[in-house]
């Protein structure tokens, strides 16, 4: 048996841990591996190198993906594309495994659908608001990264008696900022989820200046937003490089509370940082065992499935189009949080 | 509402996240907290001092325990201590809040049960092996302490072609050696549910050596035993401080694989480096949610009762007998992680 | 005898280690401390409180000051703040330590000198860019944070085949830039004391992609210029926050590599978090030593002086208008920095 | 021309650096580089392997050496080992460079001086302990790790009311339990060149005790000594495996301080825990310079000599048998460490 694997979309510490896990596994079972390099495009023209075990030993450490990643759509130019894909898939070999979020799960589950390609999910994203599985790897390292920055943030904002605006990766879902915002005992935490209510915010800084503390820590999603935009007044142009972005909604927010306390504010906006380097012990429990699973799916040939994390359990899901299904948070945590800024 | 809070046994991760949460939810309610310093032998010598909310601010990221703890257990001189506790119970307030271990937790049920004394039981353990909570916070510190220990000593294993056998925490419970192992790749994971196979680990670790990977890494559970005690040669004598286990199973296990391998093998026993420290995420999270659970039902007066984690969300317990019960392992973990040596 | 401590000017991590050295020296010699918060300020507002060594004990690893900062200039209105600040000297005590950066050290220097104050200096700058001192406390934590943040950057940035931009503190001096950027093998390093060679930048990161590598790191300061200002075309607007630069020197260095290569680049601003969190072990040695020194010159009354690291010593220097001069980055540094780029 | 790399002695954060930084440089001057694995045992049996600067982008930030070391010595068997080695050394190229300590430059010193063999050495070891260098690349990241352990400690230290004791590396010199000593704030810090005053260590932690401080942390270099051996009464056997020292010093001095004094107290031994993982930024630096320097030598074919840091800069040193010199510390530290506790 030969399979190979390929990651697509942003990377996500964990991802070489899947790797590894699936190499040992399949090699160990008497097949072979080969990577796919840059995700659907390294598939669409058929790109491939052969994965060894001895090569995977040590990687369950690292960042990144060892194949690369890409945003290729193969069904984007399908006509071009989608022949080439999938005859360079059955020179490949006889299973595939697709690791990525909702759009390489998306294109993994057409091509399972429409050509019954004999493929396996595995879901990933770094912001866990993937309906199908309670949590993604890649999720806890990014908390821990931001939890850890804010550590350092305290001790700068405390001195100079700021308030410090950090602003989280979560376009769609706040789950990063929720959860990052409950570990470091932010003042104040916004999310898409929920329009930010400036008044409140205000209000709760100022009474916590006079309660004698004199700083603040502010937790922002990159995908909260002013109910009404018209006082998102700075930096409207689109920023044209994506992840420092210029005048985004945690610039705006350090603005609009220094205005209207007169309170030194600062923003900081994380960006990269959250999705580089060594993942969490915890990613690198889940990447396995999603691997793991993976490997057995392929090795009983249940193709046209996904792997995912439910109630504690790895358990086995059907590749369908909820795939694309995105999870806001869940907002008992939210309350939760926000239990020590709600009066 | 006045509110007593203690800490008992081991130290633990996540501890002052509980005790801020408490504190913040109390007085936020109108009520208020006192601290009572080194567990049940601080409330039999009647020792307290008030918890100001503004004294918790930014303890969330410390290690330990601001109250102190203990393992003093009042029934060990039950006529002359639990009078003194509860006389001075009763003088401290309204409802007392226990965060501890098996220990601490028995003695609170016994006080709830014999005396109705109001309390709020919460669980705590490094080791995670309580069967009332699915998981337990300072669990996830320990393993990524772990991990990043691991990570370290492989560049060092790798250039000096070693073995390196890593002891961890875990005296009855396999938990922490098996996750830190999975995350690690570890080679070999020992654990005291699963007696050791010496003569399967010498085929791994030569098999692996064949396959030219000149070096190894095998995690080792303090609680990990031989089936046959007679071929544990090393240092019988018991150690005199209890953390540095001299000629503990660490070190008898490295001693044996360089005996029968030839490979140059070294121990690292990590100790307390596992208990210290700042919270990871994920702990700083659950701690924060258990200490918000328990000022509700400290509120709505529901005592007797028990905090817990149950598939995801925080639930109550009753405070009982099964509070001393053990959590051994989950052996779907072990077979997880052994997938990669057993074959 | 009575010693008042201030630190002013930005935080930095090591001011706690100073004060912790300089409260326990004093004390143990029969004197005692007093902290005056938020610098030049708060003794003009004859703002103080009691320092006690117990109270130092464990802030050695705290980043920030316990104290405070400011950048409050008595001289800016002399008439009205110089006569407080000196009246508040006299009552507070024999000796004041000023731990701060070119504009603090120089107002001590002008007290000293014109009133007598018994003043010692301890110079202090993330920066490093004092002449007065070989090296200053905080630079190495910062190039530790530095270097951490591209490490984890360089997973991603080789994952998507990227450059990665990574602007880094320094506004007159390149020595975080320059000592980060070798200690994380940068492709490329943009200093203040260099005008931007656009071309030869582009040259080298095309040159590494022909050899095979798709990714890339380039590390700018935030005070390094393009030798034409007409080229700068992003967001010429002045930032309001300070830290977070919009449209900063990264930002239009990773626009225009992007725009003159067709390399996906992102730049990510590192701001606030240089300066926070725990000092490196180096950084506590000599802030430590610096305080021991200065409590020796405090204890012989050897005032209107300060403390510097020359060659490896602690020495004693004058307090007197060198304290301003800015020591830009050492070229031979940039040398060796660039004997990886330059051909 | 065509330059041989080695590294010998125990492994050190920054040896890849520098290998990255003559790989780079030697190939850039149009020269090409082999990597001789496992230190002189690798040239003495001929093993080599080129090495490309494609494969050395990104090892800085690894620990342990790429090339592998050992402690093999050619002089130990030298008839039948030292024309091997020359006869293989003759083979392989223009010029070797030898990275190491003591022993592994001892033996580059007798090889030069005996054969006029190209050499040029650099120096290296975590301890810090070479007279011809000021500073040794890894003892930096070394005291940081110490560091960072010791900060953990502390809050479980605090937690149980304990002593914890730390046993650092160090056997024949006090720089890193020094430096960390200090980092740490510990309370007391024996090095090898200081006999241990145990009455005074005593009486230091009863002070403290009495001053309201119900923990301490004591450091200790693994060759600080008694300096009567009859009160090292605990573990006098050897340690089969080197590195855990069973019934060290560092356990030896928790037994004689909790019998003297009736406090808890434990002993961690760091062990290797010290040597591994990422360089420290400052690490990185220097041994990047190092190994511009002596590429730099290899181009200008001065061999016979050594690259050292001298007061900043580095500087080409004679390789005679001076390399085998020990530095101890320099007591004008223990003497600034010691200003907090003797008095």
């Amino acid at each position: 048996m030969k399979v190979g694997l390929l990651t697509g979309g942003g990377d996500c510490p964990g991802l070489n841990a899947v790797i590894r896990a699936i190499v040992q596994r399949i090699v160990s079972e008497g097949g072979s591996c080969v990577g796919i390099p840059e995700g659907w495009r390294g598939l669409i023209q058929g790109m491939s190198r052969p994965l060894d075990p001895s090569e995977t030993d040590g990687i369950i450490a690292r960042g990144g993906t060892i194949l690369g990643a890409s945003r290729t759509n193969p069904f984007k130019f399908a006509e071009r594309d989608v022949p080439a894909l999938r005859a360079h898939a059955r020179d490949l070999g006889h299973a595939l495994v697709a690791i990525g979020g909702d759009d390489t799960l998306s294109v993994a589950y057409r091509l399972y659908s429409m050509y019954q390609m004999p493929i396996v999910g595995i879901p990933k994203t770094i912001d866990n608001d993937l309906r199908v599985t309670d949590f993604t790897f890649g999720f806890d390292t990014a908390i821990n990264i931001v939890t850890e920055a804010v550590d350092r943030l305290r001790t700068t904002a405390e001195s100079h008696r700021r308030i410090m605006v950090v602003e989280t990766m979560g376009r769609h879902a706040g789950w990063i900022a929720c959860f990052a915002g409950i570990a470091t005992a932010a003042d104040y935490i916004l999310v898409p989820e929920v329009p930010i209510d400036m008044p409140h915010l205000i209000e709760v800084l100022k009474r916590r200046r006079r309660d004698g503390k004199n700083y603040g820590i502010v937790i922002v999603s990159e995908g909260a937003r002013f109910p009404d935009r018209d006082n998102f007044t700075l930096d409207e142009e689109p920023d044209p490089f994506g992840n420092v972005r210029l005048g985004g909604i945690g610039t705006a927010v350090a603005h609009a509370i220094e205005k209207q306390t007169g309170f030194e504010t600062r923003c900081v906006v994380l960006g990269h940082l959250q999705r580089g380097g060594p993942p969490s012990a915890c990613d690198r429990v889940l990447a396995t065992r999603l691997g793991l699973a993976a490997s057995h799916l392929i090795i009983q040939r249940r193709f046209g499935t996904l792997v995912v994390l439910s109630a504690g359990k790895i358990i086995e899901a059907p590749l369908d189009e909820s795939v694309a299904a995105t999870k806001t948070l869940d907002l008992t945590y939210y309350d939760e949080a926000a239990a020590f800024f709600r009066r």
